[in-house]
This record gives C-alpha cells, structure tokens and sequence, in this order.
C-alpha cells in the first residue's frame, strides 16, 4: 500500500501578473517580427499571474550560469524546508520516518543534490536513500510520485518524500527570440511543493498502479540547449499536440486497472499549457470541469513544472469533495515526449471522515 | 528476485598511460608550488593507465561547457548502444524485456536524458520507465543497482537496465590549480559500463538487501562548482579518510543481514583512491586480496566514477572462482559524502554448473 498525502505548496513572495508579463514583452520584444503571435498565444494560456523568487527587474538580468546555480541554491535552501515540515506535518509522519527522499528539480544543477544538505540540516536518519532526478522536467512531478510508490510497494513498512522546486525564473534566456522561449518566459513559474507516500497509514491518495510513456522520436520537441549560459529551454510548436499521442496511453493503463478513464472521478494531470487540458477532455471524453485543478495552478501560478501535480493535488485535498473509494488518475508531461501516469483512489481520513463527524475536529468544540 | 546479470564494459580507444600523466604534470604544471606533492600523490593512486573519448591533446582543450555536452552527446550515442546490447545478451534477455533504464552519469548534462534516445534508437518498449539519476556522481554505480533491485522488488517479473555513461575527461578544467583538481587530473578516466537486473531467471549477484549511508556534514568533501565554464570538480583532502566513518555502515548492512563482514566471499567496491581500498582493509577485516577486482579497475582504468563497481564486477564474473550461494558485499562512494550499498549472493549459471559439466558447452562439443 503506498498513500499519496495532502501536499504542500509554497510560492514566492514576488508576483508578476498577465497584465504585467504581455506589458513587459511588448516593451522587451517592440521590434519582434512576430510580436502579435506572442502576446496572442500568451493571452492564450489563461495564466493569471506567476510568483517569482526575485523581484521582475532582477529576473530578467543573467548575471551567468554560475551566479544563477548559487541563486538556485540559495534560495532552495532558503524555501525548501518549510514546504517540506509542512508536508511531513501533513502526512503525521517526522522526518526520521522517511526512507526515500525523491528531489526532482530541472531548474539548476547541484552535486551534490540538495537532498544531502536537508538530510543533514532537518535531521532525517542518515540513512536515508536520497533520488535526484534533474532530467524528467515537469513530467519528474509524475516520476516522482511513481518511483515513490514503486518504493513503498518494495519496502511496504517504509515511507517516502518527494520534492518538486523549480525556479523556472532562473532558466530566462534574455537573447532567445524564438517564439517558444518567448511563450516560455510568458508561461513559467516559481514553486516548491512537496508530498510524502506513506507505506502504511495515512490518508490521501492510494496509489494502486503506475506507468510511464514516450512518444517515439520527439525527443527534440521538449529539450534543454545546455551552453555555456545555462540551460536553454527549446519549446517546438508541435508539442501542444501531444495529447492526441498520450491519451491512448492514459487509457491503456486506466483500461489496464479495469477502469472506464472517462469515467473517473479525479484527474490531476500536468498543466503544461491550456491546450493539453482542452485536448484531454476532448481525448478522453470528460468535461473541461474535470480538470478545474490543473486549471486553477495554470491560471494562478503560472507552469510550475514538476510542481504541477502536487499544486493541482493539493487544491483537490481542499476541495474535500470525494468520497471514499472515488476514482482517479494523476498524470505528468515532460521531455521525451514522455508520461508519467498512476491510478489511485481516495482513501478519507478516518478521524474526519468515520470516526466523527467533521464539527467535532473542532477544538472549540473539544475535538483533537 | 533480483538477479544483477554479467555486466558490459567498454573503454575509449584513446590511452593516457601513468608515465604520461606525469610527465604532462611537470610540463603543464612546472611552476606549481606544490608540484612534487601532486606527482606524488598521482604516483600513489597506484592507476598505471587511463582511457579517454579524445586524444589527449584534444581533452587539455576546454571549448565552452555548450560544446563540451555536445561531444558528451555524440559519444555517448556512439559508445552506448554496443555496450547496451551485450550487457542484454549477457542477461539472456532481449530489449522488448526490459521496464526500466537507470541511466546514471555525472560528467555532461542533457534533457530529454539519453534514455529517451536510447528508447527510440534501440527498440525499447515504449512504456519503458526513465529513471535518469545526474547528481550521486560515483555512488551512482550502487544506487543504480539499488534503485533497479527496488524496482524489482516491487514488480517481481520486471527486468531493469542500468547503464553508467562517465565521460570524466570532459570535466577536465585547466585553469583549477588546486591539489584536489591536479590529483582528479590524474586519476579519473572514461568508460561505459551497463548490466541487466532481471527480476526472473538469470545468473550472478542475486541481489538481497540494500541500504544508503550519508556522514553527517561532508557535503562539500566531493562536490561540483557548476560554472560558466561547466562542472568543476571539488575534492577536499579529507576524502580519503571517509572510509573510516562508512566501514560501521557497511558492517550495520552486512550485520542486519546476519553475514559476517570480515568473512564475505566477495567485495566489489568503489575505488575512488587506492586509499579506500587499503582503509576497508583495515576497517572490515579483510586481506587485500580481497579488493582485487576494485584495485584492478583502478590500476588499468582509473576511477571511472559510476563505472566502477561494474567493471568491478565484470572482473569477478571473469575471474569465474565463486560458488554457488557465496556471499558479497557491493559498494558505491560519492558526493554526500554518501555509500550505496547491497549484500547478494552468487547465483551460477544453472546451464554451465549445474545441467552439465562446463566443457560440454564449448560449441565444437555439439553444446549449446
């Protein structure tokens, strides 16, 4: 059994709206050919606003790929740990219950990973197996969620943590005119999320079966130019397509699980852009209200890569709606084309939900 | 089960030998203070030669970090697919069989990671898991088994690849003068390795537990400084003393699984230096003999990072002197400072020792 639990999110201080961000490009980009297009497919991806590490001026400065990994640094340091107290507290596990930590960053490079620093700094047993992965890009949310749950499958009495920070800010490329970056640099946002999977115990999301897919030869559609001034986001125009290759996938393995996937009653995919959602729900036969999670992240934080899924759970945990047992599928896009899929299904907390009624949590009410 | 079949090995044609590395030592470095320490030092890794993907007058070139991943790419596309096909053959297994590539390697960077190409250059299946792992640098070796072992552990009939792609020579940075920096100069070396973890059937380290170790605050003992000028590598001159502090964690594994430490039939380790090998000695109990196949690594290739416990390994295979049910001790060392440890024991060839006497299978016999 490995249980999904209520993550937790945490976004910058320093926000830049949709207003601000076409303001800005058309200011930066005045003399671009192909400036209309820009702000259109900008507009187009219903981003409301984005959260930044730093304020928009020192954004959009490269003080060089070297400066930019100690910034990365820097501030992970600075804001993982309290997303990742929040997620432990979430899951009412303590750090010296983790066996895996998964950290999955595409945004800035350390060796060694962060996980080294948090084992020694949040006191987690030093034993315990530390999983970087910096090469999934946003479909490494799914990754991370699936290798977690292959863990616990092994191991069924252990319990792992997994870490989505990306500071997407720290990939702008001031001298990248392509109509991709300028997307990109219109799209992307800053977050740390976190969630931990239980072995045993917990309440959330049961994670039940899990797969991945690749869609043969589109590796150059999503892809990192690694030069000399960092990573250099390379977007092809094709890649809002996807859908139509990855939903048969999405299928396969809810068919696989026995399930109708258009009859689920959860789906948190990766909201790369609006297209994936409006082509999803045409691909797999569900409503567009199906994927209001996904939505809201897109509209309020911007792509936040990896941290995608666990921002899109987390407004499911809130929203509180589902019953036990309800159905669902979780779901991160990245370079490769690739997928990361799993199947789970709503495990309530049986404090809140069996035990008492919800009223009598309260503690003025006496509850704990 | 988790059985870690034979291993594939290849080194780059292009050979540096002890004698050349010193004498390139005096030259480039002749106005060095600390010159004869360095020469020394060299001497002492007991590495008489080294293999590298270019010529070596090429490697003391540093054409920018962006054409530096440019040549990892294209050697890594050329060298990795003929290594990948025999450790296949050498498991018995073809590429359809495979639901996992553990793709570990810390000496270039790309995204989509080479497993993607790989899938689609090699015929793999397209739900074929990525697990890419850029940041345990030479403990990635034993993670990858671990992480493959995991895996099957979890999903019993599933089979794992992993593959360790170090192209150390394309970390070379002239302009780093430091101790750390000119003994790495002289002590690291280029290698493919691969090895198929079958999760059913097959022959060889029949993988049974396996743990991580991290020593409390060495974070910046082994690290990389990621510059303009790409990866450069940090070795503080406390890195061979690491030995002493990760014996107990090895001995807690080997105890827990209620083996002797001192009394293992096997021990493949990293050879960082040639001091780990003399301090495990030491701390477990063991003759040198015993480090025979690490220290012959490091003598004929160099420390090949990720490679090492692979090659390692492949030596043991080679050397064909277990029996069955003999019992081993597997081990990576990297930035952490970490330790990826296992316990497995031998698990022959049913065909070769068991059905029939060894000679009945050289084909002119009428074997097969």
């Amino acid at each position: 059994m490995a249980v999904l639990c209520r993550p937790a999110v945490a976004v910058p201080e320093h926000v830049i709206t949709a207003e601000e961000t076409l303001e800005l490009a058309r200011r930066v980009h005045a003399d671009h050919p192909q400036l209309p297009l820009v702000l259109r497919l900008i507009s187009n991806t219903g981003v409301r606003k984005r959260h930044l590490i730093r304020p928009i001026s020192e954004t959009l400065q490269h003080p060089g790929f070297e400066a930019r990994n100690r910034i990365y640094e820097e501030h992970a340091k600075q804001r993982v740990p309290a997303v990742v107290a929040q997620a432990l507290t979430n899951s009412g596990l303590r750090v010296e219950d983790i066996d895996l930590l998964v950290y999955v960053s595409c945004t800035g490079f350390m060796m060694p990973s962060l996980t080294s620093w948090l084992i020694n700094s949040m006191g987690f047993r030093h034993d315990t197996r530390q999983l970087p992965i910096a090469q999934l890009g946003c479909a490494a949310g799914g990754a991370a969620i699936n290798r977690a749950h292959d863990f616990c499958t092994a191991y069924p009495d252990s319990n792992a943590l997994i870490i989505a920070c990306e500071f997407c800010s720290l990939c702008y490329q001031p001298d990248d005119h392509d109509i991709g970056s300028l997307l990109s640099n219109g799209l992307f946002g800053d977050a740390v999320a976190a969630a931990v999977v239980r072995g045993a115990g917990g309440s959330g999301v049961l994670l039940e079966r899990n797969a991945s897919a690749i869609i043969a030869d589109t590796e150059d559609w999503i892809s990192y130019q690694v030069k000399d001034t960092g990573f250099h986001f390379r977007l092809d125009k094709r890649v809002p397509t996807t859908m139509k290759p990855l939903a048969p996938a999405l299928r396969a393995l809810v068919d696989r699980h026995r399930w109708d996937v258009a009859g689920l009653d959860f789906y948190i995919v990766h909201a790369g852009g609006p297209r994936i959602l409006d082509d999803l729900t045409k691909f797999l036969g569900v409503p567009p209200v199906a994927f209001r999670f996904s939505r809201a992240t897109l509209t309020e934080y911007g792509n936040i890569a990896s941290g995608v899924v666990l921002d899109a759970l987390l407004r499911m945990f809130d929203e509180d709606s589902l019953t036990a047992r309800a159905r669902g599928l979780i779901a991160g896009f990245g370079p490769g084309i690739s997928a990361e899929m799993a199947v789970g299904s709503w495990l309530p907390d049986p404090q809140v939900s069996f035990v008492r009624p919800r009223s009598e949590s309260v503690p003025s009410l006496g509850g704990r």
